[in-house]
């Protein structure tokens, strides 16, 4: 996979979770593999059919955190590209991977863990600016 | 991958961690793959220099936590056999996702992530004698 192009996907999924947008949420996950999505402090999700109603109660939630996401690198594992990167939200900084397989020519979500991140690096300027 | 050959390196992964057995840890990691490692509240290690002095030095700690494991499930991921499981520490449950690729034909680990569990099941009895 083309490293920018994952990025690119990591990008719309912090993207689809400020924007409170379901149908591109939905989209970016796979539907022809298994997918995990371990929310931080959450039990793991392990269907589809789960991890969309996770995300139906959370971007349905006006209380639920605004997410920005910076410092993503790609590491090419096999067929799945992981991105490893930043989450900074009001309370604090965690650290996500977010792995993507290739599906319909387009990269898509298999697996989401965020959690704790004792000595994160500090997020750019310019993540602060994003809309 | 055949899932009960991958619960086996994920439990031989766990039995290092036990037995302090450092080069059983080195044997069970990938060589010819990006490794990625975010031990729970640290930043992420994403080299096998970097993970490697983190387990010399976790393991050569005797004060480093007791792990069990159990609850481990398989998820085929295209070329990764993801492991979702739960770490049994004497501070409570953590969640963690362990990530593996064949290579010289037995499963190596390329990502390790452990995070907090709010609501984990119960450890098994017989998880509580296993040495």
């Amino acid at each position: 996979m083309i490293p920018e192009h994952v990025l690119f996907a990591n990008d719309a999924f912090y993207l689809a979770f400020r924007e409170r947008d379901l149908d591109a949420m939905e989209r970016l996950w796979s539907r022809n593999l298994p997918v995990i999505c371990i929310h931080p402090g959450w039990n793991p999700l392990t269907s589809r059919v789960e991890i969309m109603a996770s995300w139906q109660a959370i971007l349905g939630n006006p209380d639920a955190p605004r997410v920005q996401c910076y410092g993503g690198r790609v590491f090419q594992q096999g067929d799945i590209a992981s991105v490893v990167c930043y989450e900074q939200l009001e309370g604090g900084i965690l650290v996500a991977t977010n792995n993507f397989v290739m599906e319909d020519d387009e990269p898509k979500l298999v697996h989401h863990q965020a959690s704790d991140c004792a000595d994160p690096p500090a997020p750019p300027q310019e993540s602060q600016v994003i809309q």
